[in-house]
């Protein structure tokens, strides 16, 4: 028996009408670094985004479902091309910057990009990079920066404001079907080709509205929120959807990332929420402390991106700014869990403050399980750790195989029956709190239990001899994988492999089949360019047995 | 293009899953009248629903999308059936209980109920039913009440908690269509036969989102909810799924739903969040003048189902209560609009409370438009008055035509297009503030524009001389209909038409073509059970000549 409730598809159409007319004075500024930043009305955002459509649909040609990408900062242009692409049928592709230009054109190539919207100050960037991409026909410059890198390209520049400017600024949006293709964004993944996500209108939809819980993030039209999390990472966490659902006034940095001048917007723009990734809070941290500013206005900053440090959480807190932790990931929209301490714990206690380190419980939407190394279903004990996996109408299911291709659905990443395979290992508390303490492909896999690597190593470097220690699994007849021991001592350090084993067997945390049996000390771990261990290049040294190891035990 | 996301459908067995395990320590407080209110966790309220799916289905056979009635009060075990009624595939039907009976019997015989869940509190108004509800094979009755009464009923009584007892306190939940089914209501129209409105496992998930919204209303674990709306009057508002979906607890009535019971349960259970409709909250001001108690937790007050007078609001900001206008009806789910003060306006200001009056804006996923009385579309300008027709995905789109039958989608009730004509007539300020003005039915459609007959009415009563005055539309051949006045003069009064009439074309409000020609002075207008002027006599009173009407101009 079907229900007698009308059948209307969840649009981001919907999403821009709405903000344009019922939240029509709430504003996008963008800072622009001079004494004004910019602003406009969310009003002005909905006519813009209507004739950028009739731009792109009758000047350049963009009909059905194409691709059209963004190279840009996050800004007021991009927030009219964020509703505009998938409102007209289209499919919103934004580039990360930040890639490896031989990766940007791949994922260019492999969407088929035909128009990029690209901000003037990244022309440099994107200028040596247009002979390699094949598909790009029209490249539409927005703001200031240098035109001329692009003379003698062989594709046609055309100016954002020329090309919109006269269009109709109202556009009947298509009832499209709620499940078509919204926007994309490439994971770039470590090993093998960037992976594309694609995100539905109703993925858009859902996530927006799951944002704007009161017990989400749950921001109103009184709030502004300082949009650090670039347009490019996962749509800005949701934001620019987000905020345009319920008039939520944005704060946009464009290219002005650094320390000094987000603390001058903070502080000249007074935003009541702000979301980025660790490193700038960091950043903007040390600025603080070297020059301090009134940042009061911050009620809430959502973390997310990688693990927020207590040390940062607890500064924040006396700076008056609270951290909210939230977890999630390109696959994920990226709002899989977030760490609002349950009703009843005290605000200010140790007990709350464990609770905001997690990476937090899942909202309505999202369904979490725990599966072990044989591949059971792991209870939520706060101590049996597993493989995360997620299921929800906002989680992917498979990935972008080309305009012609099937999706992707490798069995590492996606479970037999849909389930996204995170990558993250952790354990879940009886009051489902997350708690991620390794990438599954870190964690050792020993005779059908799991070794936690960075425990290991936790446990390793609070001892008062060791600089770094670096645990990777290596193969083992006996047990499939043994964790390896990588240690560089401290200058003067009479450590030796027995003393330190013992003292991770005196630390009663390591049980006694987790330790170590293979031992080498190294000058220094090898780093990723960002400064992470590169525990590929150990693994690799260990098979090609560059490694001088010491068997115990 | 499709997008790569899961397709995972929104269903409430989705809701119950998330708030028996995420939030499994919320509760469900039910009063009893007695010193102890009686307390219900989450996850026992999980595992219990669990217990009466396993009932429902094997010991009562229900199967398919069948209809399971409740006739009850709120109260814990009609959470349970809330949710395992719908998670099993079946149709919640809840039944009005202050409807004349042979309504009532109507209903259950349209829907063809087999199953009624009823409390025994209320087997004194289900037991003389009985014989006429010719579907009804089993009752199962909850809580304290005469069970003998149901004594010689052709139908199977069975005791709920014995039914339940010893069942799986898991069920694994059918993956449903989305669209199907969940729930339904019987509109209580006072013409014609009630009209169904079914719900949806998607408009039900959809609503809970948006009443979970901040921008809505917005609450989260730390609150508590008392919810003295009826289950039985559109799904509590939707607040028994909403509530679930994010851990708020719920404080729950019972049958006591007078005065002073309501503020024992306030002082002493401490809610921070309460719904109900106006009559219920002049009621409660009057006990707390007579009888002061401690209602300072009440943070948020959401006051629907018919417009909140302005004294009422005034008096609850002194009692530190504040007022959330809402407006819908079954049809909407109900949320349709919500009175939220746009962003800047300052609290407690005379342009707060006039924006606090009104009905307030449509949420996201509601959208609204007005239409004249030539079907025209009118202007969001805060003057043109027209139909609000309304659209979106928690609102109705047809009625329910029996379980044979077709849908019912009458053309005064449905656009061609769609939209739910409410049959509410108002303005929409250029803000999107939404201000009712009339019922479509009470509006005078004159030459094709529209009279109000409460503004007519309220200029009237604005008169020292005049104790009432209700205005009616009565057929004219030059304009199609044109206002009657009704009078009631006070006693010893010497005003007449003519010093009435220039009364009114003096106030500057009433244009001149809007003035009455056609007059009549009655010793009281007459009025429905409730208290309302009874438009339907006037009308037929005027029809069948039996008015001494008096024309003038």
């Amino acid at each position: 028996m079907l229900s007698t409730m009308q059948d209307v598809p969840l649009l981001i159409s919907r999403i821009l009408t709405h903000g344009s007319t019922i939240h029509g004075t709430s504003q996008v500024t963008t800072w622009t670094g001079e004494d004004e930043p910019h602003r406009r009305s969310f009003a002005e955002i909905g006519a813009r985004a209507a004739q950028l459509a009739h731009a792109l649909k009758d000047d350049l040609g963009v009909t059905g479902d194409e691709r059209v990408a963004t190279l840009a900062w996050n800004n007021a242009e991009h927030v009219e091309a964020y509703f505009a692409i998938p409102s007209m049928g289209a499919v919103l592709h934004t580039l990360n910057l930040r890639l490896p230009p031989e990766q940007l054109a791949w994922i260019v190539n492999h969407a088929a990009d035909r128009v990029i919207i690209a901000n003037g100050s990244l022309l440099p960037l994107l200028a040596p990079l247009l002979p390699h991409l094949k598909p790009v026909e029209h490249v539409v410059v927005t703001g200031p920066g240098d035109r001329s890198l692009l003379d003698g390209a062989d594709v046609r520049v055309h100016e954002y404001e020329d090309l919109i400017a006269g269009k109709p600024t109202s556009y009947d949006w298509p009832e499209l079907d709620e499940r078509q293709a919204a926007a994309m964004c490439y994971t770039s993944g470590t090993t093998g080709d960037p992976k594309g996500v694609v995100y539905s209108h109703r993925s858009v939809y859902l996530h927006s509205m799951q944002v704007n819980m009161a017990q989400s993030m749950g921001l109103t039209d009184e709030d502004t929120s300082l949009v650090v999390v670039p347009q490019f990472h996962v749509n800005a966490w949701g934001l620019p959807h987000a905020t345009f659902m319920t008039g939520v006034n944005m704060l946009m940095p464009d290219r002005f990332l650094q320390p000094a001048p987000l603390a001058a917007m903070i502080e000249s723009e007074r935003p009541t929420h702000a979301a980025a990734v660790p490193t700038i809070w960091q950043g903007l941290l040390a600025e603080l402390t070297a020059n301090p500013r009134d940042v009061s206005s911050l009620g809430q900053v959502t973390i997310g991106g990688s693990a927020c440090p207590p040390s940062l959480m607890e500064a924040f807190d006396k700076l008056g700014m609270r951290v909210c932790h939230a977890w999630g990931m390109t696959e994920t929209s990226p709002l899989g869990t977030i760490a609002r301490p349950p009703a009843g714990v005290a605000a200010g206690t140790e007990e709350e403050f464990a609770y905001r380190l997690t990476q937090g419980r899942f909202p309505a939407g999202v369904e979490g399980r725990l599966t072990g190394p044989g591949g059971e279903r792991l209870p939520w004990d706060g101590e049996s750790a597993g493989e995360l996996e997620v299921r929800g109408p906002w989680i992917a299911g498979a990935y972008y195989n080309g305009p012609d291709g099937e999706s992707l659905r490798p069995a590492d990443k996606f479970s037999e029956d849909g389930w996204l395979k995170t990558g993250d290992v952790g354990t879940i508390s009886a009051d489902g709190y997350l708690t991620l303490t390794d990438r599954a492909k870190d964690v050792i896999k020993s005779g059908g239990e799991w070794i936690s690597s960075v425990e290991l190593e936790n446990a390793l470097m609070s001892h008062p001899d060791v600089a770094e220690a670096a645990v990777v699994a290596v193969p083992d007849d006996k047990w499939g994988e043994r964790p390896l021991a990588t240690v560089v001592l401290k200058e003067g350090s009479t450590a030796t492999f027995e003393t330190l084993r013992a003292f991770l067997a005196g630390e009663g945390k390591i049980a006694k089949w987790q330790l170590p049996e293979r031992w080498t000390i190294v000058e220094a771990v090898p780093k990723t360019s960002v400064g992470k261990f590169d525990k590929k290049v150990l693994r690799r040294q260990y098979a090609q047995g560059e490694l001088d190891i010491t068997a115990l035990g």
